[in-house]
């Protein structure tokens, strides 16, 4: 007969395991009990505090729907997303780093030519944006397909706000031969992540604020290449130390440099103020051309 | 500039956390966090793994409302919630164990004076029980408030089920000036917690089965000594061994003893078959009249 215990328990629930079927699901079950455990012994953690984490869950639940996902805001915010996008995207010293995905991304959004406008009426200053795509070894990649994506300059994405047009700052586009790119998009603005629900009642406890430094979300994938996801941060922002979903990575800075009213890239007349940013992507070779196969069958599926 | 990656993040992410007015939150939050990222870095959590298990919680906090915790039940099929009682219900020895407490207690269930039939309808063979409450000296606890509450022969609490009456099999009386007490309800049986959701299928996934032993649940609270949340099992239940969400403890087994048809021990002729359980509960004294003022600070209300 088992003696349930604080002593005992562990090893029997663990045990209790031993019959699952799927030898991964029983190893990440085996050290998230474990972990669970050894949180709750060491903080000697209370009924009455239990029961407080039990209806922050529940209240994490409730307001999370097929627009809103607080989990994954959680997620963020307690660095994990991060962590786990580290841990999967590790990569040779010169690759442009990867970033959290996010929850703003939409699959078919529309499709640009290079020198569109993808902002589609989005609020904020005029951006001309290009790059280059590149390999490790300083190759042109060509034709890569680009997805970008950004909030408008009063903090929105556009699927957050209901008053908002479809598909406002985001798009895809695909690279030229010679690897270069260029859109015209607005200039990105630093922005709260949703605060007014559990995750926000939480940062406010913890005493941190909810915002997030400029960026502009990109995508970039290309045959032979891993799939890049990935931030460019605007330098100079105050956020840029104290990301509340902890996605800064110092290799991913760029300035966006700012213009008077005058001749923009595009050869227009900017009766506006305007700014201008130019980036270097490099992507890492794809790990099946380059691991043996076991390897390669850990290939991660980004978040998609 | 700080730079986040898999090794930094951590403590960027508790650094953060250096703010909050309450450092007993901060405390907890930073056991969290740091048993959180070990876990990921142990298992080598892929992208594709982390979204499932958001996609798991979202699931769980749906199906979560009113009626329905699936959080609870997460957490008492992973084990915390036996290992929190354990945890805060250390007892000396001589004691009677405390158990979890279960999401299945009702306020204001009716009174009942003993000998009074508690089943109310419920559904079972006539059970006839009684006790005795002392303290750890022995000495008897006189007046103390019982409540009683258990799942009827088809596996359901009154509060789960629709079609049944509302207290049903449940009810509080108080003991007697000797400590004595007894009262007529029905017979326990083993029944599975709801597994038609999320936590059904984890369990399943796992090669556990969602059974629980039979079990009569107390609470009893008295002036002068620490309210007792528990459960007496049924003796050579099949389940002893297994129970889902791990609360047997092996001084809490007790023997319904089976008897034929005829004379009950309320002075009635029965005429099915009955059992009788006879179970002596010894209280510990509260805290506040034991321990020094910082560990009263600590007592805990249990899942209040």
């Amino acid at each position: 007969m088992q003696n349930v215990n604080e002593d005992t328990i562990t090893q029997i629930v663990l045990a209790r395991h031993a019959n699952a079927a799927n030898p991964r699901l029983r190893q990440i079950m085996t050290s998230l009990v474990q972990h669970l455990h050894s949180f709750a012994r060491d903080v000697g953690l209370t009924e009455d505090e239990w029961f407080k984490g039990i209806q922050f869950l529940t209240d994490v639940g409730h307001i999370t729907d097929d627009k809103r996902q607080e989990f994954i805001l959680l997620s963020d915010t307690l660095g994990l997303s991060m962590l786990v996008t580290a841990l999967n995207n590790r990569k040779p010293v010169g690759c442009t780093e990867a970033t959290v995905f996010g929850p703003f991304f939409v699959e078919d959004a529309p499709e640009y030519e290079n020198g569109d406008d993808v902002a589609n009426g989005a609020k904020g200053e005029p951006c001309y944006v290009s790059g280059t795509i590149r390999g490790i070894g300083g190759e042109p990649v060509p034709h890569a397909l680009i997805h970008v994506w950004q909030a408008d300059s009063e903090g929105f994405y556009d699927v957050q706000n209901p008053d908002l047009a479809e598909n406002q700052a985001r798009g895809s586009l695909h690279g030229r031969a010679d690897g270069t790119f260029n859109f015209k998009s607005i200039t990105a603005e630093s922005y709260p992540i949703p605060h007014d629900g559990p995750v926000g009642r939480m940062l406010d406890a913890l005493g941190r604020h909810p915002w997030r430094p400029a960026h502009l979300h990109f995508m970039i994938e290309a045959p032979g290449y891993e799939r890049l996801i990935t931030h460019v941060f605007r330098s100079g922002d105050k956020y840029l130390d104290s990301d509340a979903v902890f996605g800064v990575r110092s290799s991913l800075i760029a300035n966006w440099q700012q213009h008077a009213p005058g001749r923009a890239p595009d050869g227009t007349d900017s009766a506006t103020a305007f700014s201008t940013l130019d980036f270097e992507f490099v992507l890492n070779p794809a790990r099946v051309a380059r691991d043996d196969a076991a390897d390669a069958q850990k290939t991660v599926s980004a978040a998609s």
